[in-house]
């Protein structure tokens, strides 16, 4: 496939198809649906952070007028402790299951044990509180460090660690142990002139989208089930449903709403087995939704972390060797993205000598769910503050430096690939010619700090239709949830392919029985892979249609050109058709077009960001203002630029809420004292300035349109950024997050 | 494509895909959408079947509190007097607008005239009570004969009658003048022995479905157009909607409902476009739902009709000529099934000489829709009661008759061209053969009769997609409005070419926005020419899935085979993998597999149908009593002959309410005296007798699987069977629809 480098659809700022819907609060969500017949479901969770449960008594719940139906985890079909398929991983059933309705034991505060439906949502509330659950409550552990301790109470009786690849018999907190290993870092440690070595933690964190989780349910007598609601992925949740209802994938069908944001947090099942068995056992549609404290205390969060840092260099500023030693928070179920974590931590380096230890710890929390980037900001935070102080130490401009030791085409990864073409120096480059970096800096307290992100990306599975109307404009199917404006940015590849404004490609979100398979819309695939086979439906749309000529013009269709929707006839150079005018013909040539594809590209691209950022802090008070903040980034091509800037600097302004003030506050029996947006603080916009975003290209070698996938890294850089800019305003280095004022007051005279 | 005759799955009678949810209540009909900030519509009608409108005033139901918007024919576009393209046809934009919201005048009682939108029903109700129409009340016309005299009463002042393809500068009620012609009328009737000519009449039928007419339309300020509702053709209601309301088709997305009975009469817009523009005026949702007198006064009956049949035969009983004058209602605006009544009529019989005139005449009647086989069940009743009566004359065996004159492959149609293979022989000696026929019917007043029909059928667009999904079963999305269990009889057919089970196939019937464009429900095509996507569909499955399996052997597609769900490798003869297998490994294997086709079919395959009846009449009240019956059906291949057989009854049962009950009855004024369901009276189940069935199959060569499509013709031959019958039980002709107790009193003494 040959495409043009001059486009006419990609790289405009077309409005958004569904723009008039959600400003107009037309849209419909997850919360929005409605049926006859329905019921509504309460959840009631445990109170404790670690208990095992004697008994359940829901005698009194059922009772009461109104409660329709009553369920528990014996509700579901048997957790059996083994290992399943799903997707590209494996997932052991009886984690899957007991974290949406607890088995023998709780292990958060907020996990479900008994769920309700009744005729209305208060009576249910009402009948939560007629259930007695008899705990027998164990002591809590809640930090990752605590939890691997010998002495540590253990979440799972039978949880052996997976060490290296291998079994072993060690029961213990900690799921796996793996590693990276690159060379020989003892040796390249002897080799450096300078090495520096810290400790790291950061905090528990909250995707924070607006929407509650949500899910409505109607099993039918004859075993179809179908959900309604809000999700990432209508066809994760069928497939991670099936095994837990113990039903064929085939006999799922989930109807996705809009959602409400995501960040990864709507990716795991909560909601949809519970409203599923409630609605089995009552026979009526069942919906459920969550309130802001479930949400914080019973949905994934980010996981906490701790991490040892040990970065060697030359003193003419060459990396030699870099180590790290990084323990993260699972929550109470195995499975935090320590990988993801080791995956992205050096890798925007060129470093001979790299070994990188993971570990996936259990702890009393909520069970980790992917955030943004998982895993990355965490180990970027780390990272990126030691290459700071190496900077400082070695006396060299930080950007020069990544300049120097930058990652680029051929450059090998920790863990195992090389690099193909990526653009994280231009990045770097950019940041260096950038207004914001020539421009001085100046004012009592002020610093400007820079930091780098890396993130992988996916390709996964994606597959699109396109049915091509009479009136010439075409509407194309597919089934990626929009969370960021994936329906505009799939449709003008579509609508560029096809000679077609982006107007004229109606994008539809199908359900799963209305589309061929998708995966997930995160990993920052969407645009990457849906937007592929968008472009391989508008090829197959675009031969179906040569022929349709041709059959008009009664001659063959390999004597019929395409070029910008307009089809010509290569023996009559004067005779061509525009798109339209075979579309209005279709019935009289053979019949409907439809063009489909479906992908699984192999060629993603890597996502990089380089971010400045300059802040003044109120030595009074400790609180960090950002004065100015840029995000560059390289997006291998812009669909539409709005939408990577929007991505920019949403993922720039969660990250200042991962720097300066997010986190779980938990007491020592394990409870979150701040299970509220009033208390659990992310930043608004009075807390920020404008987001400067400047988009850099370097086209994926591995997308037609050379496409990488922007969603994820922009969160990675800004907590080491401001970590950074920090130490240049007041001398001292923050290595815990949030750097909230009480801490860095603390740091301050630590300092002094 | 060559299929193999010993079948898996079709012929067989699993339960229904949407079975469930039809017995449970679960299914979501047009009335069941609901929807935040909901409005609710009501029509205000003519209470005149002819009058000019002079003025409207709404000001005091627009005063009225709850009431949020009016509309009339001011708020379409302006319904110029044009002919538009629409489908294969072209329709006059004038009478398609005006039927919706009447223009100068008012055309038939129950014409729309002014909608009013409101808070609930019941306010709408009240505002239609406050709205003053000024009529200048005209003279209606209400019969056929009536109004195609010079001097009747006109209703369109500019109507210039299309005579025999010309354009003519006539004014008057009849709208065409088509013929027919084949050989010498004259020379064939001096030829036969015996000729004889009468007089019918047929009266006006409704389809009787029992779920009104609905519509509930949301027009966003953008200008997307949302209409859900029931429907025969979702994208038939788009390509209406869109010149109605001066809107491009890409703008309009039309989700169909499940459908409580169509039969032809939910084709035509009626709500939508009121729905539409009370949308666009108010901002809001808009839901308009009718009432059972408004879906008898406003809707599409089929027409009355006057016949005059003049058939000659030999006395060896060889059909020599025959004649047919038809004159048709179209009801107020041209547009009756006069041309469908016309191909029928003489169809199923070998005739050498044959002239037939069709006049297609407005009356002050509502517009005519479509009804199950439109215009050729009144036709039937006309030629196949003359036929029986020659068969009197000539002392013929009315089958046998049949059997020597009857169509076959090769047999020239009057209409122009030659019979494919038929099954209508077949037919005839399967009545011959029957158990039925051959028992001697034996008491009181009784009498059997006989009776054939031909229905054309028709192919039109279909498109399927096939999706595959991670356990082997497959979702099948098509576009065809199930009524009579198209679900079953689509994916039936998909199951075969996958070797898949028929539940292993899940059927959805998507949205205008879903799938590949398909036409109605209706023209018996669906089974046909949606069920031939499906099976185009499944072989592009399978030819995916045949790469697929290559890579997992890495070896060449061309090096593997597929039969009946499982794929072997050609060169390993011992290595199989079943379909679920090869289904488990898409992920990595390249991707999602999605199969799809688009048809346009142009080997359609008529049908034919032979009845037989036997009757008993009470002398004193001249009712008559269906004692038995046997329908008898070439069905080319029976996909799933349970929903074979519900056709063959369905329609047979209807043909008995033409036959003895069922007519609009008017007063002088164009009033309909009977518009409920108590007063208008169809057969019910204490009505009938079972109807036995017999399917014939006779593969139709234009279908992979032979089928021809079974939902209509078994409508046509009731009337005409249950008038011979009613000869051979009291010896008097019944020339008139119904016959009813009534009609048949004053023919016995007529007789005497």
């Amino acid at each position: 496939m040959a495409e043009s480098t001059t486009y006419k659809v990609i790289g405009t700022r077309p409005i958004r198809h569904d723009g008039v819907d959600k400003v107009t609060g037309r849209a419909i969500y997850g919360a929005d649906v409605q049926m006859a017949g329905l019921l509504h479901g309460k959840v009631l969770r445990s109170p404790h952070a670690h208990a095992r449960i004697r008994s359940i008594d829901v005698s009194r719940a059922l009772a009461l007028p109104g409660v329709k139906a009553v369920v528990t985890s014996a509700d579901l079909p048997p957790a059996e402790d083994r290992v399943i398929q799903l997707g590209e991983g494996g997932v052991n059933l009886k984690y899957l299951s007991n974290n949406i309705l607890a088995g023998e034991k709780v292990l958060y505060k907020g996990h479900p044990v008994v769920a309700v439906a009744a005729t209305n949502p208060h009576v249910a509330e009402e009948a939560l509180e007629l259930i007695r659950v008899d705990y027998e409550v164990l002591p809590p552990v809640l930090d990752v460090r605590e939890a691997m301790k010998d002495n540590a109470p253990l979440l799972h009786e039978n949880l052996k660690t997976k060490s290296l690849g291998q079994e072993t018999d060690k029961v213990s907190n900690i799921a796996t142990h793996t590693q990276f290993k690159l060379g020989d870092v003892e040796k390249g440690f002897r080799e450096a002139d300078v090495v520096i070595e810290r400790d790291f933690t950061t905090a528990t964190v909250h995707q924070g989208y607006i929407e509650p989780h949500n899910a409505t349910a109607m099993w039918n007598p004859d075993g179809q089930l179908t959900i309604w609601e809000s999700t990432q992925g209508a066809f994760t949740v069928q497939r991670q449903l099936a095994p837990v209802l113990g039903l064929p994938v085939s006999q799922i069908r989930v109807i996705p709403s809009e959602i409400g944001g995501g960040f990864g947090g709507k990716i795991n099942l909560y909601l949809e087995p519970i409203a599923a068995v409630l609605s089995k056992k009552t026979g009526h549609p069942v919906k459920v939704l969550m309130n802001r404290a479930e949400v914080f205390e019973s949905t994934g969060p980010t996981p906490g972390s701790y991490m040892r840092i040990k970065i060697g260099a030359t003193k003419d500023g060459r990396l030699t060797s870099a180590q790290a030693h990084m323990a993260y928070e699972a929550g109470g179920y195995p499975g935090s993205p320590i990988g993801a974590g080791m995956m992205c931590i050096f890798t925007p380096y060129d470093i001979p000598n790299v070994l990188i230890d993971g570990f996936d710890v259990v702890v009393n929390k909520p069970k980790t769910a992917p955030y943004r980037a998982p895993g990355a900001t965490n180990a970027a935070f780390a990272s990126e503050t030691v290459i700071d102080e190496l900077c400082e130490t070695l006396g060299m401009d930080p950007l020069q430096f990544r300049l120097r030791n930058g990652a680029k085409e051929g450059t090998r990864r920790a863990d195992g690939p090389t690099h193909a073409r990526i653009g994280y120096l231009e990045t770097v480059q950019a940041a260096l010619n950038s207004e914001h970096y020539r421009t001085p800096l100046e004012g009592p307290h002020v610093g400007r700090g820079v930091a780098s992100g890396y993130w992988f990306n996916v390709g996964l599975q994606s597959s699109v239709s396109i049915n091509v109307n009479a009136d010439g404009t075409v509407t194309l199917v597919e089934g990626s949830t929009d969370i960021g404006g994936t329906r505009a940015s799939i449709a003008m590849q579509a609508a560029e392919v096809l000679g077609l404004k982006a107007e004229e490609v109606r994008p539809i979100v199908a359900d799963t029985a209305g589309v061929g398979y998708n995966d997930v819309t995160g990993g920052s695939r969407t645009t990457f892979a849906s937007g592929y086979a968008a472009i391989e439906a508008a090829h197959d749309v675009i031969r179906q249609m040569t022929e349709r000529a041709a059959r008009l013009w009664k001659i063959e269709a390999q004597d019929v050109t395409c070029a910008e929707g307009i089809f010509r006839n290569k023996q009559d150079g004067g005779q061509s058709l525009a798109f339209k005018e075979v579309a209005a013909q279709l019935g009289r040539t053979g019949g409907p077009v439809v063009g489909r594809a479906s992908v699984a590209p192999r060629g993603v691209g890597g996502a990089y960001a380089t971010h400045i950022v300059d802040v003044q802090l109120d030595p009074e008070t400790g609180k960090v203002t950002i004065l100015r903040y840029t995000a560059i980034q390289d997006a291998g091509k812009a669909i539409h630029p709005s939408y990577v800037e929007g991505q920019m600097q949403g993922g720039a302004v969660q990250g200042v809420g991962w720097a300066l003030n997010e986190e779980y506050f938990y007491n020592d029996q394990g409870v979150m004292s701040n299970a509220s947006f009033l208390d659990y603080r992310m930043p608004t916009s009075l807390d920020l300035p404008m987001i400067d975003t400047i988009i850099v290209e370097v086209p994926n070698p591995g997308h037609p349109f050379g496409v990488r996938g922007v969603g994820e890294v922009p969160i990675v850089p800004p907590p080491a950024a401001i970590a950074n800019a920090i130490y240049r305003a007041v001398g001292v280095r923050m290595h815990h997050l949030p750097m909230s004022p009480g801490r860095i007051l603390a740091a301050i005279p630590a300092k002094g």
